[in-house]
């Protein structure tokens, strides 16, 4: 290709090319690593950098160096090459959205996801589409929005109703409450928000009127009848062909390239299809993340992998772009503005709440998870982007749409640290005594080893060790409870226990917990709860997570010789965390 | 972007963008793994996928299908978006190439690497320059190539003298001598090579007659004078501000994106410079790599990390996209290539032969090394293809190199493994006694596990502990000896040594030798050899590295208690082996 470049590429147009991605990439890493900083979410000082580079600030300053930089004329060969690597940015995103949804999670945490993200869609959804199908002249549509009422008020419903996976995970990582049951339950009903969500909009994409989104030269009802037939085709066959692949290519292919590879290919394939099928090419992308990310195959590492390979590069160059075209300030509308954020906030933190208490969760732990959910971040905003640029939205909603997808990620971490009070002051040296700890494990594998903790916490509870051992593995089945740097946090609420208990196994070797960082677990702690007492394993679990996180003191735990000497590092540690 | 790209992208472009992405990486990493299979480098697969998917196979089948996946009128929109695409691809490849230079490794290597890589460069250039300047119609010039007989004669004397690096530096790990003496000799005098070879193809870029290639207007030798400079700032100024700015970015941005980010920005600022400049925007890439990639503060699974996401996603791209506008059939002259291969052949093995004689090695370490520099690989293919680009050779010539490169390439391993004639049945139980081995070190730091493990040496080989721990602590500084999967094999010569002498030192928590996969050295082998025994250190260590590259061995060595149970685990594997 590059043999014809010269005619198809001017150097200047290459030049401009690089220009553009470098400044695009080395403005967003840098908001973005401030953002996080100020402990908030990285996309948040991306979406800033384009607002820094496009109309908004850099066009008001210096229109001719933008234009240089970012060509806009539409037939120009710069702008097309920036134009096509944003759209393999967007779809490469995308995947790894999809990765994140793990339908044989949903399916087994059963009667709460379900009540969770069904009220959590049904009331944002309703309140957004009456509101825009009602008074559609309060929020603005778009040129093809006001001529397809219908889609534009769908499209308002799904996107007030839709939770960030991403973003509410990073939350609850920080929060250490990633591997809790709690975490486990916001988690996979956003996967159902998303999944619910992300349909429902390639519906929106075929109902609008046909024009140049439209490779596919068919009625509404093949198209959405297609796009149906190309879901349940990935999610039965393409799933399990992708099971069957997954373990042959980890395996014998060369390690990480070989899946790396694959997965991209699934991906680009699909994306593919579903372009020619007149629904935007990034929803095939979504569904062949889903169809791969639900595989046990696929391990933990490798999701690692193509997150990192994906969110460091291509998703800053996204984001920022968002920026390019758009004017934050001029088409910032503050009706739009307050009306998308109220409506967002109560649709959404209502419904969940809702959806929680009829589950039959806590008043607490219901208000711990509405907040969670309310967060929208990265993909309400790509979902808003491709709106507008499908012609359904203005740009005033789009702001808004931004503006809300901001505030309400900022708000969700805050919002559940404050209502789980979490008591940051508790000892572990207090919970567990000499006999709580196992020094040396025997065990090489997951089960074995819970086996081999559980037996000792028989003796301390009285209760059968075989059934400890049984729902600790139970769960472990649902999700593995691994964490980075070497620590795994297995857990089970039994019936008939009196008061919650703790007990730490110890291997130098490690076992595999399937961690994030394919780091195999030094320290293992199982957590038993009693069924009525909601509260103790999440406090528990963090304080676990919160000592160890430091890795002189898991070097330090390790290198103990008695379970004396551990539980003395562990004083020290306690008492270290307290100046 | 996204928001015109419907004006700027139709969906049908976007879906054969797509399509052609899909079956680029796909093709590419299915023959690739087929390659290695065969124990071949993956870039033959992957350029073979591109033979495959253009002209010469899929072309002479279907042209209409090539023509619909590949379009290929200048005009065309999808032909700009993959071609920009591929652009950004060789950009970032060319990066990972100069980040796998290391300045300071070469100056410490000293006389033997400036013999070895000044024959090694000086033999065949002088042929292949005094051909292609003697008999210019033998080997096809380009059009512009023609126009220009003294740019095209440097351009073939640079294309027979490069060495590959990624490809011998594979060949090396997988002969288990990356990090033996001969190896580092091989690697530094491959990274000298390299950059002689990209800069003056720099200077041939600047010779040639101006046309499309040209951003920047001015003459030849402004050109030129402005590369040097811009040369110099990057290796003096520039490097020491990326070891300013590379400490501070791995320790307090997010790991690895904010390393990714900077890196990314920095090879994409000095593309953009050069390719104004008038050389092409790879140069600035490949002097962007090189600046970082010289800092010690580049942690060695930083680079690993920016490696694997390049080769993995970017690197089958480019290769495959080579074969796309290239026909090998037609364009394949036997006589071009075979004086190709004959002159690269003898002029490259003759020439380091040569240099690693005057540098006082023995025969057969002369012979190793001239073998191992033979191997021309993917640096040779970018750089025909970017003389193809700039109509500097004819399509006759690229196919030549582009074989040639590749045979030398499948060449270099088994001609290496040839002379060194290593004994693959020496066992390691033979090798140690119980007093060889240190079952529990102390040590946490690179230098005091030597100095702990010397203190054994000492007393086995009657030297002084200080001065066997000093050579050995020198010698990491130059490059640390860490190997994947837990292993690090200091080593030393030393002058009054009788015999060779391997103490084998155990560190359960493992010291940093910084390897490539980021793990700590568990097993840190010290090898001692007397100075006029070239052969043991490597046959030793290849003996070491290949018994524990085996997880399970290592487990079990990490679980023997005393010395005796080390060595019945050894005498163990060494058996397994032999059947």
């Amino acid at each position: 290709m590059l043999s014809l470049a010269a005619a198809s590429l001017s150097p200047s147009d290459i030049t401009r090319l690089m220009v553009a991605l470098a400044v695009l990439l080395g403005v967003s890493r840098v908001l973005g690593e401030l953002a996080r900083r100020f402990k908030q979410p990285a996309v948040l000082g991306e979406i800033l950098a384009g607002v820094l580079l496009g109309p908004t600030v850099l066009g008001y300053i210096s229109p001719e160096l933008m234009e240089w930089v970012f060509p806009s004329s539409e037939g120009e060969a710069g702008r097309i090459a920036l134009d096509g690597f944003i759209v393999i940015a967007t779809t490469l995103l995308l995947l790894v959205v999809g990765l994140e949804v793990d339908l044989s999670t949903v399916r087994r945490q059963g009667k709460a996801t379900a009540f969770v993200s069904l009220m959590g869609v049904l009331l944002p959804f309703g309140l957004g589409f009456a509101l825009a199908f009602g008074l559609p002249g309060v929020l603005g549509a778009g040129e093809r929005g006001e001529a397809a009422p219908l889609a534009f008020a769908i499209f308002v419903g799904i996107a007030l109703s839709i939770t960030a996976l991403p973003v509410i995970a990073k939350v609850l990582m920080d929060l250490n409450l990633a591997k809790s049951d709690l975490g486990m339950l916001v988690i996979s009903s956003a996967m159902v928000n998303d999944l619910v969500g992300w349909i429902g909009f390639a519906v929106v994409l075929a109902l609008l009127p046909s024009g140049a989104t439209s490779g596919h030269q068919g009625s509404v009802f093949t198209t959405i009848a297609l796009t149906l037939i190309f879901l349940l085709v990935m999610i039965t066959i393409g799933r399990w062909m992708c099971h069957k692949a997954l373990p042959y290519i980890q395996s014998r292919w060369s390690w990480p390239g070989g899946v790396l590879g694959f997965v991209s290919v699934v991906a680009l394939g699909c994306a593919a299809v579903t372009e020619h099928l007149g629904i935007h090419s990034i929803f095939g992308a979504f569904i062949a993340g889903v169809a791969l990310g639900d595989s046990p195959r696929l391990r933990e590492r490798t999701r690692e992998t193509i997150h990192q390979f994906v969110t460091n590069f291509f998703a800053p160059i996204f984001f920022a772009s968002i920026g390019l075209r758009i004017n934050f300030v001029s088409s910032f509308d503050p009706v739009s503005v307050a009306i998308v954020l109220a409506v967002a906030f109560v649709g959404k933190t209502g419904g969940c709440y809702l959806g929680a208490k009829f589950a039959g969760m806590s008043q607490k732990e219901s208000l711990a998870t509405a907040f969670g959910m309310t967060c929208q971040g990265a993909v309400g905003i790509i979902l808003g982007q491709l709106a507008y640029a499908a012609g359904l939205i203005s740009e005033e909603l789009l702001v808004a749409v931004v503006i809300m997808a901001l505030a309400t990620s900022l708000f969700a971490g805050p919002a559940m640290q404050a209502v789980l009070k979490m008591k940051t002051k508790l000892r572990l040296a207090d919970i567990v005594a000499d006999r709580n700890i196992l020094i040396h494990l025997d065990a090489v594998t997951v089960p074995d080893a819970i086996r081999e903790i559980a037996q000792r916490a028989g003796e301390i509870t009285g209760l059968s060790a075989g059934e400890i051992a049984l729902a600790a593995i139970k769960r472990e089945e649902v999700m593995h409870t691994g964490l980075p740097g070497g620590l795994a946090v297995p857990h089970a609420r039994l019936k008939g226990l009196n008061k919650p208990c703790m007990v730490i196994g110890r291997s130098i070797i490690g076992v595999d917990f399937d961690s994030q960082d394919g780091e195999p677990a030094h320290l293992i702690c199982l957590i038993l709860t009693p069924e009525e007492d909601p509260g103790t394993q999440i406090e528990w679990l963090a304080a676990f997570a919160r000592t160890f996180q430091d890795h002189a003191m898991l070097v330090r735990a390790l290198s103990a010789e008695t379970p004396t000497e551990f539980r003395a590092e562990l004083n020290l540690a306690d008492s270290e965390e307290q100046h």
